[in-house]
């Protein structure tokens, strides 16, 4: 579940806010003030379900008393042709609602249906799926819990939520011994320290210099598997480069402890869910 | 050019807040306050550009004295490695603002690519290639500009934007007639009325009741061009419904005004686009 | 009934911090904590009423509980000296938003009371009354709804909700044909093109060019008719300019589809409206 | 001068966001990207200025380069067909920004205006006119300076500015004098209390009590004479309820301190200002 | 009791939004999604009691279903170890507002705190405890509510809310009277106005020129004998500046009718509360 | 130095907007509009200064002409008596500004102050000084900034920025271990995982379970010490609970890693600092 935080009724208002501009022009010229209404969202394909609680939102911010008798609950697989919820009350609240109930709901599901395929092709391996900071920007909190739904993990959680250094703050400051000494410097050890690296060699450095967290950028099967062994489970380690579904076995398979995949969330396409009126 | 108005700066000042959280906290500890640096912005694959100032505006939110060298603009072909813009100055804001710019002109120029695809399947054709209201929640402005300058063109712009009459609101009151006669009687004729049909009989009738545009909502081949015969000129004609690169050609021959494509905002991959130190 | 979308609750809070700041330091120190009241809102002279929703919103924000008694609706006629609503619960809540309620009441009421008047002097004749963009910034919504509530209707929504050439656009591009020619090439056909003419020239002219509204902007009264006669029901015909209550009929006589008149939005006198403690 | 704090800023753009929408649809079609012009804002009647500094800010929130030519600044009478002020600059951001500013500027001036007019009616006579609290909601902090510009002061600024007893609190709790004595409990002597009353005996109590400021609600002329008498400088005197431009001059010969003028800011006509490109 | 004003609302969403970030990930993984407990919040030391209401709203914000059985009311005493207000509910909301609560709870009651053993020292005699516009931004109307709650009042509410001349108003103009006389010249009589002085010269300087309150800045005991004297009850005294537990008395003493401290709201230190899970 | 973020501009148009209302009356009526004055903000007191450039966006979000002569910056020493910047330009602008811009800068430098000074008093000990959430709500990114100026260090930045399994977590699943096993199954390797002890049987517990940092809640120095020499370096030691000035050298004896105050944003006074119009 999704606790609907302040932050995500701001996003639903400024979203149903967007669409409806000064009004409905359409539903409140047609459909009379006290018609009311069944309406049933269905999944036009199989779907890991996510978003349901915003959905809900979604209606109760534009009305109150529309009611909902749930199907399916989020991280759910539903499949082609299923209901995933019933919706009735204000027939024109359902209109006006629903196109950004399902976009919302549409893209959420997409994200976590294509974790799910990650994760499923990886099942067996140590190997997590986890996400990026490659999310749609003002929709970074629901994505990552999209990914949470689809069976992976996530990432730190921003800027702030731990260090990372990356290739350009190597080059700044000209070597990952500097960076990491830096680092101690100015932090005390409440998070973790992440190394960015693209060789064995980088990888030697980051372990000597009191990483905690290897990440091997865009490096070739053999290499992983050459620092898997070199690392030896003294920090965690993390696959990360254009990972694909083709890819992602073969990765899990060197011994990994983490596989980000920054299209879980930059290019998962919207799932196909719909919503019929009774 | 998409003049930065007042809603696209409050959307980049709440993504950096997003990702920056309280503070970056791996780039305040590794960079001296005084770094100068020079980045490059890089295309990494072939796409059309979209997104150009919105990037300089979230490096400006962060900092007013980041300069600029645009290499190209919106609307234009950038192949695979070329350079997009240059960035120089203050290294920490060129750092902190990296993922939110990325992330934008990545989505971005990920529709204007697509949809450059479509357009460029149908040309010599009449039929123009249109979004719909399936865009990212709190993106809908931007998205539409991206339609834009992959050389499409927009449909309404919400639910203010014009009378678009569907399935639910003509089963709502019984028939096409019925509902066209509401909207007549309570809208002035400013805005144009679009009925969504689903066969010729739809056609017929919505053509009889008097409206301005008619949507062929998942409409064979064989029935689109019944239907193009039928309405012969005397109204626009959308096609809508699934269609994809593989059947977009066919619809553009069956003589259509417009062939909107959701999955143009719902569902274009980001494209792949990066940001070097120098 | 106007729903209160999620902007118009983020209005009424505005509105309400703007009066309140930092609490009501008359009704704190004089009114005890549990006090309960009744409380009527009368009517001080004939009016339509528009805004009976807003009202009750506006004390919801405030407290929950108060609880309402509805005598009339929006749209209603409500004679001087007539109850409007009545209001129970917390007599510290009743007194605070008293001033936001009713300052919201009696300048939407006094919108649909203005409409209604042009609406009545023009029964019988064609001519629908309608608004213009010359709205209150911040109340565009509530105040397209007021002029609905008395009888009008709206133009369109805003500048994204239609084409609307004027005067200007035409100076800059030189010609009326060159600025239709441009819209075309920009535009899909999903929105009504509209032209500002001032004289039969440009009628004639628009008309070629394919114009779908011509807005005859300060014509006189032969020149109108002479411009309905040419237009001939083609297109749908909008008298605008300087319209007041004294010139309307003479303008409803000559046969256009729309006369829109600025004052209904810009400065429509409050009606009289109080509230009284029971 | 008007200086443009944040909460206009803010009012400002969120009266653009209102009405661009996603975009001016008919200038960018039509206006090409790069095109320049000059524009002049003339008054179209006999009026007193006010708010052209947020005029200007409109435009540049649009567009920084926009360059500006003042002619009058806020206060200053500007006579029909006069110049007010030259604008400079991007065509586009010209045309997009005309409705909003003109909006702003035609209402504060619209209210200045009409101050203007009791003012002068007023002259000679000891009485202030002043605003009251019936402003329009979200434009308060403008409205109080437009009347400031038409030569008017302001009445106390919220419900945190000062003490103002009215009828209602008086019923509620029993007479005026025990209204008075829980403000004095509750209040420190920081703020002035005043107390509306209808009648010679409230004016009795509440001089008794120790009211600062008596507001005489619809009394009478005589009624008013006699309370100033009574009062004789010792407070503050308000005349306030329906007082109008007929019998405001009246109001002013009974020696009252001011005048309070709802219909000021609730519902003073917009003036006649448009905009011409060069 | 604090009315939870719109402006409250937003506060406690902000706030809530600043700590959760995307999400409590500690107490989403450990708590499972229907667990239900009680908690209580208890005193940590002897407090007066100050912002229960915001706490409930706190919890409200994250979780309407969560229900409360208060024990104290704000200005209550509560001795250390006593409980305040028990919560009952979902697990996982009652551990994620927790922090937030507190802070709020902690901040208020500690200045409520403070204020109350002022109070108390000056108890007995004329002088009134007031706070100062040193309050901690964004925390305004809910600090002035803790002054009061610890039996203080309030200084004006804000730069509209009185007018007050400082020692920089009188030495941009060059003196007492020539500062009030401006006062008088735009300002109606509807707010007090307040002069800073620093010695009995000015004291009487600004009792000839009209001042309605006059602010003893920085005076020595004796001095302020003397200015009490002087004024003699004719205008409302404040001693000021520096006025801390040891010289409150003193202070007192003299006869002044207020003495205001800045330290009530900008360094009461926060009192100890806490949550315990049943 | 403390990049602007959006955020920080949030904050402080937000906090002039409460504290101006609508409009300083004191300092429009008395300074002439082109008054231009110099001012100097001087420390009251030895201070660690902290905020010098949220004072000046302060005074650039009211007037962007306001000119500044940095005389420290944020980190440094200030000594009592000395001018910490110089501000000239617009006489109305500094005095409008002055308050919030010095309750910023006070409150700021008394964090960075207070925290200093337990810096300094644990000098040449390992323990680095951390600071908590007890932030006070919406100040929580500048204050943790506070802290690092006072040579501080910052603890996790919220909720999504580390797991931190306390008491109450513990409580709910029932042991330490379950807790943590729970967190594994839920949370990718990226953030450490912080356990609250309270006893010795607890830091067993936490370091056989994978604890990556503990926190020794409220133990006595006996106890703290007896734990660092079970832990023995091998994860970070944090000290916490009630920890003041005369405590913390005995617990910086003990050897842990870091020493977590609350005091240091909860109940640290604001330093004295003030502005003198030149």
């Amino acid at each position: 579940m999704l606790p609907i935080l302040p932050s995500i009724k701001y996003f639903i208002e400024t979203a149903l806010t967007e669409d409806i501009q000064t009004g409905d022009i359409t539903t409140n010229a047609i459909i009379t003030e006290n018609s009311q209404s069944i309406a049933k969202v269905i999944a036009g394909e199989n779907i890991i379900l996510c978003g349901i609680d915003i959905l809900k939102e979604v209606f109760h911010s534009l009305n109150q008393s529309i009611e909902f008798q749930e199907i399916y609950r989020d991280g759910n697989k539903v499949s082609c042709g299923e209901g995933i919820i019933e919706l009735s009350g204000d027939t024109r609240s359902l209109l006006i609602g629903e196109r950004v109930g399902l976009n919302i709901l549409q893209r959420l599901s997409g994200i976590a249906t294509l974790t799910a395929k990650y994760v499923e092709l990886t099942e067996g391996y140590k190997a997590e799926i986890i996400d990026t900071r490659k999310t749609t920007p003002l929709w970074m909190g629901m994505e990552r819990y999209a990914v949470r739904c689809g069976g992976g993990k996530n990432h730190r959680s921003g800027l702030s939520g731990g260090v990372l250094i990356k290739d350009n703050h190597i080059k700044a400051v000209g070597s990952i011994r500097k960076a990491i000494k830096r680092i101690k410097k100015n932090i005390a050890g409440m998070v973790k320290i992440e190394v960015e690296v693209g060789n064995l060699k980088g990888v030697g450095e980051a372990l000597d210099s009191g990483a905690e967290v290897i990440m091997l950028d865009n490096m070739s099967i053999p290499e992983i598997k050459e620092a898997v062994k070199l690392i030896n489970g003294r920090v965690v380690v993390e696959a990360s480069g254009g990972i694909d579904m083709e890819s992602v076995v073969e990765v899990a398979k060197t011994g990994v402890d983490c596989i980000s995949v920054g299209a879980l969330t930059h290019s998962a396409p919207a799932v196909d869910i719909s919503m019929e009126m009774g």
